[in-house]
C-alpha cells in the first residue's frame, strides 16, 4: 500500500470508531430531569466557550495565513517557499485541531450524567465503559483527523517545507486551547473553592454555588479538548519534524529521503490500530481494577506498535548516510525504541510523585501539620526534585537516538513516544468525564453509593491524568527538539555554536521566555478568579434563599464571567509567542537558534516541575482527606487546601501552557525559516 | 607600575581602612549590660557557626587539593597542568575567602549594639555612622584580601591555567558559606516566625523567643559572610577569566596577551580606591536621607571606576585580533562600561519589583486581602515577570561586549560589574548589622524612639539588600559566562554546536541542575526549621515563666541546632555540584559545556525569580504592617505572613546558592579543563 493510501485507511478505521463509540454513548440512559439538566447546563456552557474561543482564534488564522500568502509579495522575493500552499496547509491543520476539540467535547459533556446513571444502574463496570468510550472518542478523533488532513496535505503538496504550515496551524489553535482552556477552569475552580468551601463553609461540588458548572466546563474544556490540542500538536509536530530532516539531511527526491520521509505515515497508522485495540482491551477487562485496565490497555497499544515499527521499518525503511555517517537499516527502529521508552519512564516517574501511594505525596502531607507556608515550600521542592529522572531520560534518549539514526532519529524518537496518542488521550479524556459525573452525583443529590463509585473512578483518572501531564511535557520537550533540529537543517545552521554571542544571548533570553509567560498566564488567572469570587459573593448575598438551597444560583453569569477572562487572558501570551521568534528571526537566524533551545531548556524542568508540584499538592489534601493527619476539617487539612489551590493554576493553567509555547515557537520559525535565512 | 605592584599597593591601602574602620566600630560605646549580653550571645553564635563549617570545608578543600597535587601522578600524564602549584593556589583561593568572612562578621557582629547605642545617643546620623562602617570592614576586607592573594599567586606562578585554581577555592568556600549561611538563617527565621509570632503571638525579636539569638546570628553568617563570600568568588572569577581568555585566544607570552591579562589588576586597584571613595561620601553625606547616601555612593565609585578605566585602557591597553577580527585599544573600555551600565539596570529592576514604593508590592499586597493562595501565587507571578529585563540586559550587554571586544569584551564586561565590589558589600553588609541593632533594641528594652530609627535604617538596608541580590545573581551570570568561554578555549573547544547531541543533552541535563539542587536545599532548610520548631515549642512548654518573661530562654541550644543543620544539609548539594561537572567532563567535554551553560540558563531566571518573589513577598508583608488594607493583624496580614514564610527561603537560601552553583560549576570545570581534553 502506499505511504497516502496506508494513513487514509487507518483514519478511516479510526472515524469509524469515533462513530461507533459516540453512538454506544448517547445510546445510554442521562439519567433523571435534574442530571439531564445539569448536564446541559454543562454542554451549553462548554459549546459557549468553544464558539467564542474558535471565532477568536480564526481572526488570528485568518491574518496569520494571510501574511503567510503574501509573504513572497510582501518581501519581493518571489522564490520565497512561502505563500499560498503553506498558507492552505496552515489554515487545514488549524481546522483540524478545532474540529477534533469539537466533536471530542461534545460527546464528554454528554458523556457525563450517563456515566452518573451507570454508576447508579451497573457499578464500575458500567460507568467506565461510558466514560473510556467518550474519552476514546477524543483519543482517536485527535489522531485520525490529524493524520488524515496530514496525509491530505502531503499528498496534495508533497513539498515538506509547506507541508510545516500544517502543524504551525494545529500548534496556534492548540496555543489558546491550552492556555485558554486553562484559564477558564482554574479561574472558575479557585474561586468555588475559596468561597465556596473556605468562605460559605458548604462541599466541593454543591449545586449551591454558582461557580461549580463554570468548574465543570472548565474540566471539559481544560483537560479534554485542551489536552487533546496539545498531544494533536506533539502528534503532527514530530510526525512533521522527521519528514523535514529526512528532506532536509538527504535531499529531497533521493530513494532514502522518500523511503525515510514516509516511514511515520505507517508507523502512525499502526499507531491508530494499536490504539484502537487498546480501548478494546480496556472495554474488555476493565470490570474489576480500573487502574490495572487502563494502564494495561496503555502497554498493549504501546508494545503493539513497537512491534509493528519494527516490520514497518524493517521491510520499508534503508540504511542511510548523514554527514559521512552511515546507519543501518533498523537504526530508527531503535529511536523509536528509545522514544517508547522514555515516554514510559517519564509518566512512571510523574506518578511517583504524585501518587498518594507513594513517599513524596505521604511525606507533603505530614509537613502540612505545619502549616500553609511549609506546604507549599515543600510542595515546590517535590516538583523540583522531579525534575531529574525525567530530564536525565530525555538527555540519554537524545544521545542514543542520535546514536543510531542521526538527527532524523531524535525526530524519530518524538514520534516513537507519539505514535499511541490516541490511546493516551483516550485514557485522559476519560478523567475528566469521571471527574463531571461525580459531580452531577452530588448536585443531583443522588445516593452516596453512587458517589462513591464515580469518586473511585475519579482517583484513577487523577493518576492517569499526572502521567498524562509528564507525558505531554515529555513529548512536547521532544517534539520541540525535533523542529528545532529541522530548523536548523532548513535555515542551512550549519553550525550554532554556544559561544557565539548571538546564539548565548538568545540561550539567555529563550531561558527567561517561560518564566515570562508564566507570570502572565498567573497574573490573567488570578483575574478571572477575583471576577468571580466577587460574582459568587454577590450572589450569595442578594440572591434570597440561595444558601438555604432554596433557589438555583445564576450559572450562566459566572460561565460568562470564565470565557470572557479566558479569551481576553490568552491574548497578551498568545502573541508574544508568535512574535517574539519573528523578530529574534529577522535579526539573526542563529540567535532564534539559541532562543528555541533556551526555551526548551527552562520549558522542560518548569513544565515538569509545575505540573508535579500542582500534583502532589492536589493529592495530598487527597490523602489527609481519607483521614491522615486529622483529616478534614484538621489544620493540617487547611494548609493542604491552601496548597491545593496553590498547586491548581501551576499544573492545569501555566504548566500545559508551556508544552505549546516551547512548540509554537520551534514550529513558527520552522515555517518561517525561508524568511530568516539571508 | 608593574602589574603587581599596583594591585598590591591598593590592597594594603584598602587593609589600611579596614583596620582604621574596624577601630572606628569598636571605639563606640557598646551600650548598657543587656546589650553587651546579647551583642556577645550573637558574636558567640556566629564564631561557633563558622568554627564548625570552616573545620568542615577545609577537610573537603584538603581533599580537592591532594586530588589536584595528585593528578598528574593519577593520570599518568606528567605534562598534565594540573599538580601542586594548581593545589597550592587553590588553596590559598580557600583561606582568603575565609579570612575575609571571619574578618567581616567579627566587626559586624561587634558593630550592632554600638549601631544601637549610637542611634540612641546620635540618632540616624552615628548609628548610620556606625553601620556603614562595620559593612565597610567586610566590603573592603572582600576585595583587599582577593586581589593580595590573586596578585601573589599570579606574581609566583605567572601561568593563567594554575591561577585559575585560586577561583576555584574561593568557590568552594563560598558554595559552602552561602548555603550553609542560608540554611542557617532561614532555617531560625521561619521557626522563630511560626512558633512565635503565629502559635505564641510575640512579636518578632521577643527576647523570650529562644530562636531569635539563632535568628540574628543568620543575619550576620547568611547575609554579611554568604555574600561576602559569594561577591568575593565573582570577583576572583571575573578577574581570572579576562586573564585566561587573553592567555587562551591571543596566546601566551605575545605582547597583546601580556597587556590584556594585567588591565583588570589596574582596574581593579581603581575600584579599591573608588570603593573608599565612595564609602567616605556615605559617611559624609549620610546624615539626612540614608537611601540618598547610599545609593550615591554607590554611584560615586561606579562612575570613578568608569572613568579610571578609561584611562587604564586608553594608556596600557592594545589593539588586538581574536579570530581574524580586530578589535580596537578601547574596545575592553566599552565592554568595561557595558557591564557596569547593566549592573545598574539590574539593580533598579530588582528595586522596583521588590520594594514597597513601587505598584507590584502594592498589588500584591491588595492580593493578599484573597488569602494565603493568592499571596504566594501572586508573588511567584511578580518574581516571575522581573526577570524579563534582567536577562535582555545580559543578553544585550553579551552581544555589546562581544562586538567591541570579542570573547575577552565578555569577561571583561564580568569585570566592569564587579570592579567595584567593595562598595556594593559595604552597602549590603550594612543591611544585617542595621537588622541586628534593630532587634537589639527590641531585645533589650529600648524606648521605641530608638527602635523607630534602626527600623528606618532597615528598611533602607532591605531595598539594598534586593538590590544587592540582583547584582549578585546578574554578576554571577555574567561571571560563568566568563569562565565558560575560558573553559570552551582551555579545552581547546571550538565548536560546542547545540544540534550536536551530547551538547543538546547536557543543555537540558544542565538546565534542570539547580532546580534540583534548589529542592535538596528546601528539604534542608524544612529540617533544620522543623527541629528548631520542635525546640522552641519544647522550651515554651517546659521552661516554667518563659513566656511571662521571667527567665530566659535557652539560646545555645538553638544557635546550635541551626549550625548543625545547616553543616549537615549542605553537604549533599555541595557535593553535587563539585562531583557533576567532573563526571560529565571525563565522559565528554563537549556535553559539559552544554552542562554549564544550560545551569546558567535556568539558573540566572531561577535565582533572579527566587530572590524577587522572596523580596516582593517580604515587602508585601511590612507595606500591610505599614496600616494598609487592614494592618497588623488583619486577614490580609495573616495571609502575607504565609507569603512571607514560603519568601524568606526562596530570596535567602535557594536563590542566592544558585548564584554558587553556576560558578563553581564552571570553575571547576576550568581547572580540570586539561583533564578533559582527549
Amino acid at each position: 500500500m502506499g505511504a497516502v493510501a496506508t494513513p487514509l485507511l487507518a483514519s478511516v478505521i479510526g472515524l469509524i470508531f469515533v462513530v461507533v463509540l459516540a453512538l454506544d454513548v448517547l445510546r445510554k440512559d442521562p439519567g433523571n430531569e435534574t442530571m439531564v439538566r445539569i448536564s446541559r447546563a454543562i454542554q451549553e456552557g462548554a459549546r459557549a466557550f468553544l464558539k467564542r474561543e474558535y471565532a477568536t482564534v480564526s481572526i488570528l488564522v485568518l491574518l496569520v495565513a494571510i501574511l503567510i500568502a503574501l509573504a513572497p509579495t510582501l518581501t519581493r522575493n518571489p522564490d520565497l517557499v512561502l505563500g499560498w500552499r503553506t498558507s492552505v496547509a496552515f489554515v487545514v491543520g488549524a481546522v483540524v485541531s478545532a474540529l477534533a476539540g469539537y466533536i471530542g467535547m461534545s460527546i464528554a459533556t454528554r458523556a457525563n450524567s450517563r456515566t452518573t446513571q451507570a454508576a447508579a444502574d451497573d457499578g464500575v463496570r458500567g460507568a467506565l465503559g461510558v466514560a473510556i468510550s467518550a474519552g476514546s472518542v477524543m483519543g482517536l478523533s485527535v489522531v485520525s483527523l490529524a493524520l488524515l488532513g496530514l496525509a491530505v496535505v502531503y499528498w496534495v503538496f508533497r513539498v515538506p517545507v509547506i507541508v510545516n504550515g500544517y502543524a504551525m496551524g494545529a500548534s496556534l489553535v492548540a496555543l489558546f486551547a491550552r492556555s485558554g482552556g486553562g484559564l477558564f477552569t482554574k479561574g472558575a475552580d479557585m474561586a468555588a473553592d475559596l468561597v465556596g468551601k473556605v468562605e460559605a463553609n458548604i462541599p466541593e461540588d454543591d449545586p449551591r454555588n454558582p461557580a461549580v458548572i463554570a468548574d465543570n466546563v472548565g474540566d471539559n474544556v481544560g483537560d479534554v479538548a485542551g489536552l487533546g490540542a496539545d498531544l494533536l500538536e506533539s502528534y503532527v509536530e514530530s510526525i512533521i519534524a522527521s519528514m523535514a530532516l529526512a528532506a532536509a539531511l538527504l535531499g529531497i527526491g533521493s530513494m532514502a529521503s522518500e523511503r525515510l520521509m514516509t516511514l511515520p505515515f505507517y508507523i502512525a497508522a499502526a499507531g491508530i490500530i494499536a490504539s484502537i485495540l487498546g480501548i478494546l482491551f480496556v472495554k474488555a477487562v476493565g470490570r474489576k481494577n480500573p487502574q490495572a485496565a487502563l494502564m494495561g490497555g496503555t502497554y498493549v497499544a504501546a508494545i503493539l506498535t513497537a512491534v509493528a515499527s519494527y516490520f514497518i521499518i524493517g521491510n520499508l525503511g534503508t540504511a542511510f548516510t548523514i554527514g559521512g555517517k552511515t546507519y543501518g537499516v533498523l537504526g530508527p527502529f531503535y529511536a523509536t525504541l528509545a522514544g517508547i521508552a522514555s515516554g514510559v519512564i517519564i509518566g512512571l516517574v510523574s506518578e511517583y510523585f504524585t501518587s498518594t501511594k507513594y513517599a513524596p505525596v505521604k511525606r507533603l502531607a505530614e509537613a502540612s501539620q505545619t502549616g500553609p507556608a511549609i506546604t507549599v515550600t515543600a510542595g515546590t521542592a517535590v516538583g523540583m526534585e522531579s525534575t531529574a529522572v525525567p530530564v536525565l531520560v530525555l538527555g540519554i534518549s537524545i544521545i542514543v537516538a542520535h546514536h543510531f539514526a542521526g538527527m532524523y532519529g531524535v525526530a524519530m524518537a518524538a514520534f516513537g513516544m507519539l505514535a499511541t496518542t490516541g490511546m493516551v488521550v483516550a485514557v485522559d479524556s476519560y478523567g475528566p468525564v469521571a471527574d463531571n459525573a461525580g459531580g452531577i452525583a452530588e448536585m443531583a443529590g443522588l445516593d452516596p453509593s453512587v458517589r462513591e463509585i464515580t469518586d473511585n473512578l475519579d482517583a484513577v483518572g487523577n493518576t492517569t491524568a499526572a502521567i498524562g501531564k509528564g507525558f505531554a511535557i515529555g513529548s512536547a520537550a521532544f517534539a520541540a527538539i525535533g523542529l528545532l533540529s529541522a530548523y536548523l537543517a532548513s535555515a542551512s545552521i550549519e553550525i550554532a555554536d554556544v559561544s557565539d554571542p548571538k546564539v548565548m544571548a538568545g540561550l539567555l533570553v529563550g531561558g527567561m521566555l517561560p518564566f515570562f509567560f508564566s507570570s502572565m498566564l498567573f497574573g490573567a488567572v488570578s483575574k478571572v478568579a477575583f471576577e468571580m469570587i466577587d460574582e459568587v459573593r454577590r450572589q450569595f448575598r442578594e440572591i434570597p434563599g440561595l444558601l438555604k438551597g432554596e433557589v438555583m444560583p445564576d450559572s450562566t453569569t459566572c460561565v460568562d464571567i470564565s470565557t470572557r477572562g479566558a479569551i481576553r487572558g490568552m491574548m497578551k501570551p498568545g502573541i508574544m509567542a508568535i512574535v517574539v521568534p519573528v523578530i529574534v528571526g529577522l535579526y539573526d537566524e542563529r540567535a532564534l537558534a539559541g532562543l528555541l533551545i533556551g526555551a526548551v531548556v527552562t520549558g522542560v524542568v518548569l513544565g515538569i516541575q509545575t505540573a508535579n508540584s500542582g500534583g502532589a499538592m492536589d493529592n495530598a489534601k487527597k490523602y489527609i482527606e481519607e483521614g491522615h493527619f486529622g483529616g478534614k476539617g484538621s489544620e493540617a487539612h487547611k494548609a493542604a487546601v491552601v496548597g491545593d489551590t496553590v498547586g491548581d493554576p501551576l499544573k492545569d493553567t501555566v504548566g500545559p501552557s508551556i508544552n505549546i509555547l516551547i512548540k509554537l515557537m520551534s514550529v513558527i520559525s520552522l515555517v518561517l525559516a525561508p524568511l530568516f535565512v539571508k
